[in-house]
């Protein structure tokens, strides 16, 4: 699969338009790639028996260890279910667990508001989704402070502006001027109101995720949200091998509304798993097995995403670090893990330690998402705007990576054959010491041949120079600026986005106005 | 393989040693790795059917249209092969064509004057190359200027002290003040006097050649250059489809010395070759191909390095851009070409477009370096201090991309299954909700579990941000600084470098001092 031409060409084109070039575009619609189906194979890093020794051992770790459930509601599904449960302690054995986990599909359908970017996720599907719950931002201004609902709302406007982006996540940054109880309500009605892509549900308590709901099905229908995933929701193992009851809760109504659900266990690798690679992945793998089975005991071929985010500490300070050789390693292993259970997973795509979009910043996106793309991943989280291990959003990170997304769309679509007859005749046509610029190969191709990115600069150092001998990190700043000034709403239907405010307003006069 | 403990852990000290730590360290001789054998497949990106249709295609370029080589020997020994020789256009029959590729050797080692820096090349043995030819440097106050030879000699001695170059390459920039005639004099002995590493050879005329054989010959001894290599040059192809004179004479020094030569066209993607990926390298794979049968005329079984330089071009400026999706797909196609012909291969590694060492430079770097490795190059140039298409080699890019290739090395080394016993074991001791970091499996790996880079900073926003905000670019000026304060020369024995100065000499009063 190719970029089809005209989305690249306007996005090209876009650069130099100026304000009348852009109001030109404004009235076309706004660009969107559909799904990427990757047309590249898959890398093993390993053989296969590497994974079936792994696989092994989290089967061990499951039936002799066990892991922590702590809800009643999962205890008594447990037991029902004849796994051996001990208080909190459940150890499952391994015809169990893998019975459990065949009941997942390997594909499913993720229903947007504008059916035209509806996607699909798992086999050789994979979706962008933009990064989540950064407290702080470092704004167009380059200062780094709390997070605001109009920050929010301008990352929602940036993935919908984002043709590469296939959902407009939530919580990009936390509105930190609202108070928490009320909080999650405005994070889900700016992800609905400023883009028409899938979009991401909350999960920090049990009310917030029916909230999420309820909203949801104002946009699409109460019928349709009872079995049609419109959303995905994160549940992290707490490592090692602890479920909480907060999780749980979520897990329960999403997987109850047959929305599909990421199990993925938070590693920091060498301080909540072993400092061994492939030791971590053995104890995330078993972390994520256990969360998967309990979501078929809630509601048996529920769609789920079984995943990791794994990065590895650095040991003399215990901070996390970012795009590290080993971050990509364990990736291609769960991805060899996921591809042995039929199950759609997710990783992490520009997912860095930086502070600012700097080299650093380039240097461990890149490591990541190269991994995150040849390990096959479905769901590729954290794929814009994130900077300092999630602490903050940037906006020139997040123009950055969705220019960024746009070569790895194209990187994933393959090597193209398809004008190989005619660039083999080209090469007749110019013979030794010629050009191809004035052949009719050229002229017909080179609009989308090649990824041509707007913010990254090849021109010569003396017109970069004239141009005020801009860093990358400022050129992503004028690009957000630019994004923000050519968007233009998606608008709800008025009757939604009145049924959306009324349900905000009624569940704001019932919610506190602090955390109890 | 592992990244030897020793040496990355000897690396990370040096980090909070200050003046004390470094000069502690100062007595323990300088880290170096090894050959970096890969011990991870490599990454097919098409399938084999696909590679033989490029072979195909390839061929019937070199049979219909043909190679101009300009230079007269060349045309003597294609005629004396019984190759189809009209003026200098030579078309090559495919049996004639691989006869002569498949005598170059698929291995060979690369010897350095110390013993323990010597290398292989070829197979499952890569190495890392730094930079070559920057008129212009980006110095250690971040001002981009001509480059001086006491910039050459502060990259030769950083090429030195960074464990995971294998080579000091040689005018990594031009030394500018020096008189072109003369200036390759003082390029070689920089990299002989300040490094004990492998080095590259002088190319720009036929007696340049000769004196960079006659220098290595005072350091190596006059009978082991005759058979043995102790250098790599560099030829390129002029795509589309012409060897000229000056390589070709070039070429002629060093292969009738048994030392290896790179073959490489230069292409510009979309200028220089058609605006395809797969033309494009259908067309470099046959340029590259006439160059390493033009070899093997001249001393059969002289081993030797298929490479290519693929950059893309900007199709409306016509700039060159660095790290594209269409350059790392290249690679891969490159590199199974050269698995088929059993070819040692050369590519670029951390090659951009950027003018600074920012997050352009970041993303590029790690698109290119991430393909090299998964594609099995085994010559890996560029790989230090690269900025700007070539055209300026930057302090902070020097020194944080020797950092990068410790990550690099340790993640082409291989996922280890050495501790996965003990791994395990300490998740039976930690069970759920507990930590690893008191464990006797954390205890003891602590320190060579995950690679620890010194320049990427993973402190706290507080601890960064009392530490002076540095971004990468800044701190990666301060490594380079640190590095050469580190610096101690690895001497030449006196008569060696007598030998070496008293050539130098010689040569300077019978050269020009302008070209004439």
């Amino acid at each position: 699969m190719n970029v089809p031409a005209v989305e690249l060409t306007e996005q090209t084109h876009r650069r130099g338009g100026g304000r009348l070039g852009r109001k030109a575009l404004r009235s076309a619609p706004i660009a969107s790639f559909p799904t990427l189906v990757r047309n590249i194979p898959v890398y093993e890093i390993v053989p296969d028996e590497a994974v079936e020794l792994i696989h092994e051992e989290s089967l061990k770790i499951l039936e002799e260890v066990g892991c922590e459930f702590r809800d009643d509601g999962a205890i008594a599904l447990w037991k029902a279910a004849g796994a051996d449960v001990r208080e909190t302690r459940v150890r499952i054995d391994r015809a169990l667990l893998m019975e459990l986990v065949s009941k997942v599909p390997s594909e499913f359908t993720l229903n947007a508001r504008n059916p035209e970017r509806t996607v699909r996720v798992g086999g050789k599907n994979s979706i962008f989704v933009p990064m989540y719950g950064a407290p702080y931002v470092r704004d167009l201004d380059n200062v780094r402070r709390y997070g605001t609902l109009a920050d929010l709302n301008n990352f929602h406007k940036m993935a919908y502006m984002a043709p590469a982006l296939h959902s407009s996540s939530s919580v990009i940054c936390e509105p930190m001027e609202i108070a928490v109880p009320k909080r999650h309500l405005h994070i889900i009605h700016s992800a609905l109101k400023h883009s028409d892509k899938p979009f991401m549900g909350i999960v920090t308590s049990k009310e917030r995720a029916e909230d999420t709901m309820a909203m949801a099905a104002i946009v699409f229908g109460e019928a349709f949200v009872r079995d049609n995933p419109v959303l995905v929701a994160i549940t992290n193992c707490n490592s090692p091998l602890v479920w909480d009851a907060t999780m749980i809760d979520a897990m329960r109504v999403y997987a109850s509304h047959n929305q599909p659900l990421i199990l993925a266990p938070f590693a920091l690798c060498g301080a909540s798993t072993s400092a061994s690679a492939v030791g971590a992945v053995a104890q995330v793998n078993a972390e994520a097995l256990a969360g998967v089975a309990l979501t078929q005991l809630i509601r048996p071929g529920s769609p789920q995403i079984y995943g990791q985010f794994m990065v590895t500490v650095d040991m003399k300070t215990g901070a996390p670090m970012g795009g590290t050789p080993e971050a990509a390693q364990m990736m291609y292993l769960m991805g060899a893990l996921a591809r042995k259970y039929r199950l759609p997973w997710r990783t992490s795509g520009f997912h860095v330690g930086s502070k600012l979009n700097d080299a650093q910043a380039g240097y461990e996106s890149n490591m990541l998402m190269h991994a995150a793309i040849l390990s096959g991943a479905n769901y590729i989280w954290h794929s814009a705007g994130w900077l300092e291990a999630g602490l903050t959003c940037g906006y020139s990170k997040f123009a950055t990576d969705c220019e960024q997304l746009v070569g790895w769309y194209k990187y994933a679509g393959g090597v193209s054959f398809d004008d190989f007859k005619e660039a083999m005749a080209a090469i007749r046509e110019v013979g030794p010491q010629g050009h191809f610029l004035g052949t009719q190969h050229t002229l017909e191709h080179f609009e989308s041949a090649f990824f041509m990115p707007s913010i990254m600069d090849f021109n010569s150092y003396e017109q970069w120079n004239a141009e005020g001998a801009k860093d990358h990190d400022t050129r992503g700043r004028e690009k957000a600026r630019n994004m923000l000034a050519d968007y233009e709403e998606p608008k709800l239907d008025e009757g939604i986005a009145e049924g959306l405010r009324d349900l905000i307003a009624r569940r704001e006069e019932k919610l506190p106005d602090t955390v109890s």
